[in-house]
């Protein structure tokens, strides 16, 4: 019988060019990327009998800082040799393995994550993107940070977010716990950070969007309560492009 | 008679895939991307005429997240309208105007610029970049960056710097005084500042270079201190990569 070994795996992306997390048919992600990696490091590694399981299933074009996913090898190997093994497959491309642990064997990158972290990243300038292109959201807008905090405590604490919901969302409810939800100014940037156990599809970008009509005055603080409280999608101002969006960190327990 | 007027543009780019500032034959330079521009924000504007010129003519991969040019045009448009015309006819690519100013007649990029800044973007971990390909340098080795600080105040001041000069270098003179070179260290990331009147060519790859093999514990402080004394392109550590190369701005008198 075949003995695996469950890794904890820290992962970096530049989701430019990819369709998100998930395997799909129509291009290249994350979750092929590793597993193809997998199957050459480890020749007996099977993606169809043990995949890679990923804390958040980020959506195309969207960024990872620190993804964390497991996956169950048929091999015992030093994290770091897994780790390198992986990396020399994935040849240098936009996915990255950041460090590599043994898990419990209980231990479930999506199921046993308690807390996660999202940043996304604005420039206010009317110059195009060069350096950031595709890393950021650039707007022509200088954004009010002051109503944006204003609107965003509106936000934070445990609401139905049916506004902020994609029609794709396959959460159970609509109501979640938002720990946190920060507007950070410095300089022509401007970030968004929050925080919570979990997140409905498409809920930090409907956020940042609303929260960008605020900044640039087109909507006042209390238009963001009213959105909220409508609890109707089409209350939504609109969704911020997947360019400025990174999955920063999870929380487990110890 | 055409009446041209000059202007000062502060231009960011993304390096990766140009051959530098300079036209070229072997491939797309800034200076050819901006002088196209021109001509089709402007039909009159011949570029044989009336050349961009850059306070520094960066190498084949480096960055600017400021860099200084001029150029003078064969019409009088409000600052703001140059910069989106000329932003318009880039595309979106690896080249954005930042910033447009009408200039004096006798204001030269290159020639009126006091003091020119540069960083230099180490990251020093095993996993190779992601979201930074080609905008950092990635060591797999842990920097002393106390050995590095005190290895470049060997550099600081007025020195003979033939040790660190390209082969290519135009410069009249090997003799350049180096007003500052920072180390800075932010986790895994290591940013070397540096800032002079001029530079030879090379000279801030090169002196990076060597402060990188003192902070992997090659070279000791003093190794720096005799490699300079040198004055021997021989003595050279060797070139850090370009990638991790930005031009970030110019002083000018007021």
């Amino acid at each position: 019988m075949t003995e695996f070994t469950r890794y904890k795996l820290t992962i970096e992306y530049d989701g430019t060019g990819l369709v998100g997390w998930q395997r799909q048919e129509n291009g290249l992600s994350v979750q092929q990327l590793l597993e193809e990696a997998a199957q050459k490091f480890c020749r007996t590694y099977d993606p169809e009998q043990n995949r890679f399981y990923a804390a958040g299933r980020t959506d195309a074009g969207v960024h990872a800082l620190g993804m964390v996913a497991h996956v169950d090898l048929p091999r015992d190997d030093e994290p770091f040799k897994v780790m390198s093994g992986l990396n020399y497959h994935l040849h240098n491309g936009p996915v990255a393995v950041l460090k590599a642990e043994r898990a419990a064997e209980d231990f479930h990158a999506r199921f046993s994550a308690l807390k996660r972290y999202y940043r996304y990243h604005i420039i206010c300038r009317d110059a195009p993107l060069t350096l950031q292109k595709h890393k950021a959201w650039q707007v022509r807008d200088k954004l009010d940070t002051d109503a944006m905090r204003e609107a965003a405590a509106h936000l934070i604490g445990k609401h139905d977010f049916t506004t902020f919901r994609s029609v794709q969302c396959q959460s159970e409810s609509p109501v979640k716990t938002l720990d946190s939800l920060e507007v950070i100014e410095a300089g022509e940037h401007v970030y968004v950070d929050c925080s919570a156990r979990s997140f409905l599809h498409h809920q930090v970008r409907s956020m940042v969007g609303c929260l960008y009509y605020v900044g640039k005055g087109k909507w006042t603080p209390d238009d963001m309560k009213a959105a909220l409280e409508a609890a109707d999608r089409t209350a939504l101002g609109f969704n911020a492009p997947p360019d400025g969006l990174y999955f920063v960190k999870v929380d487990y327990p110890d």
